[in-house]
């Protein structure tokens, strides 16, 4: 484990410890398969990031409400399993957090309703706000998730994909839920309109950073570090920045080889190899660190008006945790 | 066309054009491709129930917000266009509303998303009321049915499947959208909570006879009226109440007959027809005929504090419409 990772896990733990209890607590399912499929990935071990966001910008925001905020936090993990356990189905992906996917396990139609009983349990606890804007965010980054993915699924193999949908489609799939992650731990807190704006800054940058540092993982790390198959993006015809940036810069022989090879969509390991070789040839690769690292400044930068805080090194921290996998 | 149904339309033909005109209008996607994808099942024809409900119950107790009620009423066409596209998938089911289904028209990953899409809608629409008791309601319902759904999908097959099981089935995957349609339209009307409650038993009773006899007319009427196949709950290995009834009353080959029958799955129409026989013979049509009526009755009952007025008068009509078509 990197310094950083250390250092950020030893600063939420007894976070960490609540958003576990809480989202084992709230799940509450009726019958015991629901809560077999349900917990086969929501407690398969992942990073709580989202809900720890909540948290943290809850806290930056005084937060004093009845209810422990952890509660609340577990909002952020159902949905975020939710979109997860719909999105293995939709790539038919056999690999999640290092284990059969869901669907797999059981069959995309226990799958899909799994999915549906997540994104109504972290509806019913965002009830318990008793705000309507909470409501709205949640509702809000549904629409735009399953919009994100849509659209990303209407360009599967799209080579004139361009960077600007390609930042759309980030925005919608990974980054409002970062941000709606920090809204809320702002909206619960009664926080001003200036620090709320504050946070839905940070959160927007960050869910940024964070997907342009997947996307380029998903072609510089090997598959037993990522917890699923390497390469899976263009596999499933699905064109991130590091490819989008090196065909735009490649040309002649170099540029027919990689295309052909998006257009088959399967590849050897030693064509991966080349692939990658090309993407760092042109530029896609550092493009991508580049862009992310931008993002992660502006992230921090976001939270200025904060001064400092514990909470506010911790979100530097994960910030820079976010850029540091990839740099 | 019936003499009921038909006074029923005559009754309600401004709150249907108001409906589908608020459809059209709240449903605002950001791109063209869920537009298609929402609209393909959306604008099929359906009866819009449920939204019809919310405005009657609405109107009963006099409802008088600035918003028009039908933008509240969409909620509940949205959220059951949801479950339906979701529920064609699991089911692999070819036909809805008498045309292709969205998951093969397009495919299954595009219909799980746009059912997410349209749950997404429905909740921005309910956050709309302002109250998070409506919230609450539409949660609630999104809980029960997913996790219906994911109980009649383990009973697959399950030739032990219990009345009492099936009517729990049955109250999550439909009639809990009946009562939150009606119960909604007495909370955003601040009604009383006893007149809440009548409203909420209504919805509950009417939804009740309302899948009992869905599930009778799977037996009963042609694939041309019902605008799928006929006998398909017993190919997807769904064992309804006409079913369990007459395999609880069957012995000797008749029983062994049916048992292998609904092993195998799939049938003749020599064979189907012969079934159907065996399902009168033993009591199974009539019993579930029987327990719609009995519904209906109860779903009539509920609605006496209320005296005469128009909107109960058609909500009458409604349960007794419910009835007739298997009557």
């Amino acid at each position: 484990m990197t310094d950083l990772k250390q250092k950020i896990r030893a600063a939420v733990r007894d976070d960490l410890a609540a958003i576990e209890q809480a989202l084992v607590e709230n799940l509450h399912p009726q019958f015991d398969l629901v809560q077999k499929v349900a917990g086969h990935l929501l407690f398969a071990g992942g990073k709580r990031l989202r809900p720890l966001l909540m948290l943290l910008a809850a806290r930056l925001c005084g937060y004093r409400g009845p209810e422990p905020a952890a509660n609340f936090a577990v909002i952020f993990e159902y949905l975020h399993a939710a979109t997860l356990i719909h999105d293995d189905v939709v790539d038919g992906a056999s690999l999640r957090r290092g284990q059969t996917a869901a669907h797999q396990v059981w069959d995309p139609p226990t799958a899909v309703l799994t999915g549906d009983f997540l994104l109504a349990r972290s509806l019913s606890q965002a009830v318990l706000t008793g705000r309507t804007e909470v409501m709205g965010v949640i509702a809000g980054i549904t629409e735009q998730m399953s919009q994100g993915e849509i659209r990303q699924l209407s360009h599967k193999g799209d080579l004139t994909l361009t960077e600007e949908r390609y930042l759309e489609v980030i925005r919608c799939k990974t980054a409002v839920l970062f941000q709606g992650a920090c809204r809320v731990g702002a909206l619960i807190s009664d926080a001003s309109r200036e620090r709320q704006s504050a946070l839905d800054d940070y959160g927007f940058h960050l869910g940024m950073a964070f997907q342009m540092a997947d996307d380029l993982l998903d072609y510089t790390q090997e598959s037993e570090v990522l917890g699923k198959a390497a390469g899976a993006d263009l596999r499933e015809g699905k064109l991130t920045l590091p490819v989008i940036r090196a065909l735009q810069a490649a040309e002649g022989p170099d540029k027919e080889w990689m295309t052909a090879l998006i257009r088959r969509g399967d590849f050897s390991s030693e064509a991966f190899g080349a692939l990658v070789a090309l993407l760092a040839r042109y530029g896609g690769l550092d493009y991508t660190r580049r862009r992310a690292a931008e993002h992660v400044r502006q992230a921090k930068e976001a939270l200025r008006i904060f001064g400092a805080a514990p909470a506010v090194e911790v979100l530097h921290d994960i910030s820079d945790y976010a850029w540091s996998r990839v740099s």
